[in-house]
């Protein structure tokens, strides 16, 4: 028992990190940039209000476990911005989520590889409805703050709709209303159409 | 519908305040003090991993959803800290919680004002578990930092051990063995016993 709470409180411990990692959305009304800790709180609990709307049904606690790991691989690899080109960096992130994994009690970190890698791979529906919530909440934030990071990295509103349509595969109906946000917004800050 | 995400997307947003809440306890290698949103993130995550371990039988997606709501309130009341005398703020935070929850379609918020409830009134299995990780983790921090936040506050270890007792409701064994890494910490740091 006490070998497995030892490995428990390494993982926990690990976590740490991720509370370092920075990406390139800054919170409203703060001027540092969110971490990628905050970030995955919030999309997990934006998750629970969101389930009740999508179109698939989907395990909820299966996407918001989904959700609270999915980054955790940046612990090595660090935040990849999505519109940069090494968004992509599949091979790395597997050995990350392999060497943070099997900190944890071997069943354990099993399973919730497993989970890291389904949502990776985006072919059920909660991997489908966990991606788009992770793509929507730094969309609204942007809404909502000035288009700011999509100005400071100079991503058109075509690369903003064309980036996170997977959006759509949770709510199309939600999809339609944010894509409006996004071009009313844009428009207001000056974004580039295309 | 469209009511009904703009109240979701309003919630959402009204979650980045959390970001800007500071906690007493420093992540493990960051100078900066930890906020609550990221703190949530962390106990949510190690709730998956000791749920297993838990004495009484519970709903995991109750836990971990208490654990992701639990600080909402101090968006508006602030952190309070664990050792001292304002710790238990219940009507002002609870005035919070009914404003915080209400920007949600009304039965999301009444469903989750009804959980941020019962955790507080930890009278219930799954609040027991939640309230003994959301315990745990900042007493694990100290244990792995040189104690700085018992240090910078004059807390004793016999403060310490009385304030998180309540990790023993979610595993007596894993109490103990916390406890011994409490005192062993708190030694080496020269913290008083008393």
């Amino acid at each position: 028992m006490t070998a497995q709470f030892e490995q428990i409180i390494r993982f926990s411990m690990e976590l740490e990190k991720l509370k370092g990692v920075m990406r390139r959305t800054r919170p409203l009304g703060l001027e540092r940039f969110e971490n990628s800790a905050e970030h995955s709180w919030q999309i997990a609990l934006m998750a629970l209000t969101l389930i009740p709307h999508a179109e698939e049904e989907v395990d909820a606690l299966k996407v918001v476990t989904m959700l609270l790991i999915h980054d955790l691989v940046e612990i090595d690899t660090g935040d990849k911005f999505a519109y940069h080109d090494d968004h992509d960096d599949y091979e790395n992130e597997l050995e990350a989520a392999k060497r943070i994994f099997s900190l944890l009690p071997s069943d354990q970190g099993q399973k919730l590889l497993a989970l890291w890698t389904e949502f990776e791979h985006s072919e059920t529906p909660e991997a489908r409805v966990a991606k788009a919530i992770d793509r929507l909440m730094p969309v609204l934030q942007n809404v909502h703050n000035g288009c700011r990071s999509w100005l400071d990295h100079d991503v058109s509103v075509a690369q903003v709709l064309k980036k996170n349509r997977a959006v759509a595969q949770l709510n199309p109906a939600l999809w339609d209303y944010v894509q409006d946000l996004v071009i009313q917004a844009a428009d207001k800050a000056g974004i580039r159409r295309d």
